[in-house]
């Protein structure tokens, strides 16, 4: 069973434009600060805000070098793993519950139409 | 592609525990708000505020049956299926450079073996 806490962290980190952002450029390799948080026209508080969720979250990983932070998504990251479980198991019981309705409608229809004339 | 800010909006959406079981037990059909709602303890403008925030990202439609508000899941929700989407991008282009990783690290180990003695 997925940790709640960690499935909200990790939901919470994706719902920003410039966090889901950096996730994508990490997604490629290891890159500094400037280069993964570049470009999105905000403050660096605000990039800072964003890095630090992400951090807590558990999709980024600071190493320092020196003066250099170098950022880079974990080998393996439980939460993305829960949260796209969660969402899976989600869409396959609603897509079940669809399936199903869909039966019964076909049923009816079938059975009206014997009925009529 | 996704728009972002409906991405924004279901990711958010799924970040509470409170709202992703409102969506579980919707997974197996349309209830009541109260059998939707029931025994989460916690306050009634608290779980409306939930609400709110499900029907706002299209996670939920409410139909209101005279004194009753009946919700439901909808037939399809483009926002549940954007932020599928984007996470099995995030996790194959990701899984993908991992492999990438580990052939290179194959290749270094077969060749220090040919040069070891």
């Amino acid at each position: 069973m997925a940790n709640s806490e960690t499935l909200d962290r990790t939901f919470a980190a994706c719902s920003h434009p410039i966090r889901r952002g950096i996730l994508e450029r990490l997604a490629a390799g290891t890159l500094s600060v400037g280069q993964a948080t570049g470009d999105f026209g905000v403050s660096k508080p605000a990039i800072s805000r964003h890095l630090r969720i992400l951090e807590e979250a558990g999709a980024i990983v600071r190493v320092v070098d020196g003066r250099t932070h170098l950022l880079s998504l974990p080998d393996r990251d439980p939460g993305l793993d829960d949260a796209y479980g969660w969402m899976t198991r989600q869409r396959a019981m609603w897509e079940r519950k669809l399936d199903v309705i869909e039966d019964v409608l076909t049923e009816q229809r079938a059975a009206a139409r014997k009925e009529q004339p």
